[in-house]
């Protein structure tokens, strides 16, 4: 992977952030954040401004260019992949590590006096631009929005924004139908007593709506916002896809019905003058309810006594806490996709071994081929992580022609995937030799599958936040002074984004909301040798409650219940390093893969990859 | 212990907050908050005004008083002390339990439309008047300094401000002069390109003149403030105490020094006025520093854009990280206070068994006398929570004549306590049987046990946050459905405040900063059953580096070391519950235990205690 060349569009920037046509004055920096005007993680190949500009283009980063310097944070995952793909025009600023400047200390350490930082304010979350806006003002500079967004004026061959069909689903998939989530919504409204509530992140609306899309990749949403009154419901939404019948139907935009439910349809890009009509007939006392990450601009569209701001909103919540149909889906979910990685495994050490022709993208490929053969099968749930050896320590690596390994039996070999199915989302990694690991691999893995089992076997009380259990993780590896840098787990969606708030599992996040039985999270603790390695072991989990020996002041207990059913492989354990506990765990974790899975594979008439389950699921057998 | 009779004082206080000889206009509620003007946990008796108006007069509480109600937030430590103090006029108000509302949301739900909430500002922090003021103000309602402090007018027989005598500190105790700590502010104050500070805390005072007093009771300090300039250094401070020749010869203040080591004494209620007159001195770009924490009062005297607020100021944490003097003073302070338990819990032992005639009381004032023998000795830590049974069960229990229980062979003892010496603090708990323990106490003790060790013997990278090891202390608790409603440990000052900042081990607290060798912490994971018994195990460790086999990214690691060296009862353990690794971790503790406090009992001729030492710290055998 070559660096993107960026002299010379740095250079076009820094001529618009101080031409007239677009910034009232000229501004010193310009922030170009990595999310679209919704907040997404994942986003429409034309809000990828941030690696338009930098060439990096991991999940995560801001991008701040000042007339002097160009300067990249992200973090841990992204370390060497960002360090790969930006040129020396770029400063790498490696975020969690003690001696890296936050964005605000390094603009004041930079800036001359009185200077002006630009922004987007449609892509900058009203709480960044709140803190950074402090922060610079105390400094003597100033934040202002940039309405034109700058990037867009130099990037010529900038893509459309996607507007594709809505897939609409049914109870059968939801277990509850979007006109009771609006019930439910408002009264949630009417305790907080606000009159208005903003849809604004795209997983919130879809969510809402019981509607599908595909304008993002592997997240299956489409662009939209919706504004929710006590008796009105508008739909911010582009293009003719309201005109499909079906999704007509399922909106009931033609039926004659209680006019609390009549959805009123706008263009998407009438949000912003309907808000602020909004805002402008406001009375004292009556609150429009955003959430504290929706953007800058569309926060001060409300004037600020009527703002009534969350860090998480009521869809967040509800949208986190499973159903009975909606876990029912992601269980059936997982099993076809431990059907689809069994396969890929059994296919895999036939081809590997003995002819070595398998490359990073060919098995990717393969896992997506096996996936699509499974019923409800929509796309992929995220880029497939290939990666043998060496690439296996670039945490979040997708394989590219230019840095496509083989795959061979004397790397270790780390597949992240996972797949979107009408029924649910599924994220799963396994790290496999194809040879024989060395006893320090073996270490470091049984290591890593120790702080797995700790997260996945803790017994917490109910009303624990996720990162107090971050710690379990890392304990077996912090023994002996390994670590990884990222977080242990995050929330995953119901055939949604597969990173999804507002319960996780990580030492970085203190604002999670405390897991709930329902809530459903990755359990993925690692360990990454830079240069030689990667190994990850992960599995989606579900919080369930738990049955105590004393159930302290009837607080009730919760645990996880693995919904990831793929073994782990055991040639890669050291058992001396294992407790009794631990290895009762794997075997029974692997009794179940056999049965369940097992099952499966015979109703699917896959006898290969149900031998092939059967061998690696023998029961780990220790020497006292 | 009875509650406090309160109707005719809630009367009284509703009066004033519609008197218009106090208030500018009537106020529909008062917060009387837990501290003084110097947000101090510890209070001198005339800042006792939440105690006075309610009853309750545990360590943490905040009460509300309406028109209609009176209601009180404290946490789980005072559940049932408060519930016991507080008469049928207050609604306790469980901080940390789902249900309970936050204050602002009680105030919210309580109050008639555009109320008035008046605050001392002298006693509220700036961080808590900025939230809670932004919620009421959101809510239609306002809340308003009220300057003369409401309690304080009905309190007739309020005592006296303390004034007494001070200690001065020579650089064998403290290793740094008072000189080079100023001198290391102001660096750190360049740094930051500010001009001047306030110390407004206490122990901050205290510490950075190295002088101590007796202010407050078990905290060695004393009422004053000080304003750092870059060439100044103004201490605000009251009485005859500054005549002392001692401490005019500490301070220098009668020799010719460079003008910028000058002490220039002020009267300590000077300190608003002296900075207003610098918040109105101030040109653009100087900036004044204060802690987040510091009064509403004292921070809204320098205008906005010149404040410069920090949760934690560079004294703070500075005064965390313990020098060697520090340490090694701490360690001597913990080898007098171990020799000090070893001597009560044999007299215990001898007095409880046969005679049955020691009561709550009569234990914590014999092991203030043991203390009391022991070389610079200067007062108690902290009150004494001596408590056996069912008075165990609440968290800071001070036995009192109404509660008083008498130690038997059929109760389980708790005893948590501590001294000031000139060279340390220190605040051990230990949980004991005279007689024989059941197999549940015994399960309790274990897991409790087991909790303390995994934060002792965790081992954790550089830069870790305390807060992340929380769960090591309740892992073993909550397997069983158990679980204790406290943090696990808190900083620990050197002959200054038991509890301190910026670091601590507990769910609760997010912003405190990563722990560092020489830091001080308490270790004290506990297990508490009402009306039964109360365990909790505690010593204070230091912070030290770790030797790993691998030391990932060269970060390096850090693990404790206990500086409290006494003793934990065998007889409590059930040894079948403790894996090999906690065996050993008990029995190396107590080899210690007996090489290093034998050595002094040896010396002190202490020689019966040393027999029960030596009892005491018998191995544990495991039976495979």
């Amino acid at each position: 992977m070559s660096p993107k060349m960026t002299t010379e569009l740095l250079k076009q920037l820094r001529q618009v952030m101080k031409s007239p046509k677009y910034v009232q004055e000229p501004v010193q920096a310009y922030i170009v954040p990595s999310g679209d005007a919704h907040q997404s993680e994942y986003i429409a190949p034309c809000d990828c401004r941030r690696a338009f500009i930098s060439g990096f283009d991991g999940s995560a980063g801001t991008a701040i260019v000042t007339e002097q310097h160009a300067a990249m944070w992200t973090d841990g995952r992204y370390f060497l992949q960002a360090a790969h793909q930006m040129d020396n025009n770029w400063t790498l600023m490696k975020m969690g590590l003690k001696d890296t400047p936050t964005q605000e200390d390094w603009l004041v350490s930079v800036l001359p006096e009185g200077s002006k930082v630009g922004v987007d304010p449609f892509i900058i979350p009203a709480d960044q631009w709140k803190r950074m806006s402090k922060a610079l003002r105390s400094a003597g500079h100033d934040l202002v929005p940039v309405k034109e967004n700058l990037i867009d004026t130099i990037w010529t061959d900038c893509p459309q924004r996607p507007c594709k069909p809505l897939i609409t689903l049914d109870l059968d998939y939801t277990g509850v139908s979007w006109r009771d989530k609006i019930v439910a919504l408002r009264s949630k409204m009417a305790e907080r007593k606000v009159l208005w509530f903003v849809v604004t992140a795209l997983d919130e609306v879809a969510w809402l709506f019981n509607l599908r899309g595909s304008d993002v990749e592997y997240n299956p949403v489409f662009f939209a916002y919706a504004v929710i009154g006590m008796n009105t419901i508008r739909l911010f939404i582009d293009g003719d896809r309201m005109m499909d019948p079906a999704v007509r139907e399922h909106l009931q935009l033609d039926s004659i019905l209680d006019p609390e439910f009549k959805i009123q349809v706008l263009p998407y890009g009438s949000i912003l003058s309907e808000l602020q009509a909004i805002g402008e007939g406001l009375s004292p006392k009556e609150k429009v309810w955003l959430s504290d990450k929706a953007s800058y601009a569309l926060t001060e569209a409300i004037p600020k006594a009527y703002r009534y701001l969350t860090p998480y909103t009521p869809i967040c919540i509800a949208k986190a806490v499973k159903n009975t149909s909606e876990t029912e889906g992601m269980r059936r979910a997982h099993i076809k996709d431990a059907v689809a990685l069994c396969e890929l495994f059994n296919w895999l050490e036939k081809e590997v071994v003995p002819k070595g022709t398998v490359t990073e993208i060919i098995a990717a490929d393969k896992a997506e081929e096996f996936r699509s053969q499974q019923k409800d099968f929509v796309e992929l749930s995220f880029a497939t992580i290939s990666s043998t050896g060496p690439n296996g320590a670039i945490i979040h690596y997708k394989p590219v022609p230019e840095t496509n390994r083989t795959l061979s039996v004397n790397e270790i070999y780390l597949l992240d995937s996972g797949a979107q199915y009408k029924d649910g989302t599924t994220d799963v990694t396994r790290t496999m030799h194809f040879g024989t690991p060395s006893a320090y691999e073996k270490e470091c893995f049984t290591y890593v599958l120790k702080g797995h089992i700790a997260v996945s076997a803790a017994i917490f009380p109910n009303g624990t936040k996720g990162h107090l259990l971050d710690s379990f993780a890392r304990s077996a590896l912090w023994d002996c002074g390994l670590d990884y840098l990222h977080g242990t787990g995050h929330g995953v969606g119901s055939f949604l984004n597969v990173h999804e708030g507002p319960c996780g599992i990580s030492y970085k996040t203190f604002a999670d909301e405390p897991l709930e039985a329902g809530m459903i999270v990755s359990d993925e603790p690692g360990y990454y040798e830079d240069g030689s390695f990667g190994i990850r072991i992960e599995n989606v989990v579900l919080v369930i409650p738990a049955e105590t020996k004393y159930s302290f002041k009837n607080r009730g207990s919760l645990t996880f219940e693995p919904l990831t059913l793929v073994p782990i492989q055991t040639k890669m354990i050291d058992i001396n390093l294992l407790t009794q506990k631990e290895c009762n765990w794997v075997n029974d974790y692997h009794q179940k893969c056999r049965e369940v899975i097992g099952a499966e594979l015979e109703r699917q008439g896959r006898h290969e990859a149900l031998q092939w389950l059967i061998r690696e699921t023998e029961p780990l057998i220790r020497v006292q």
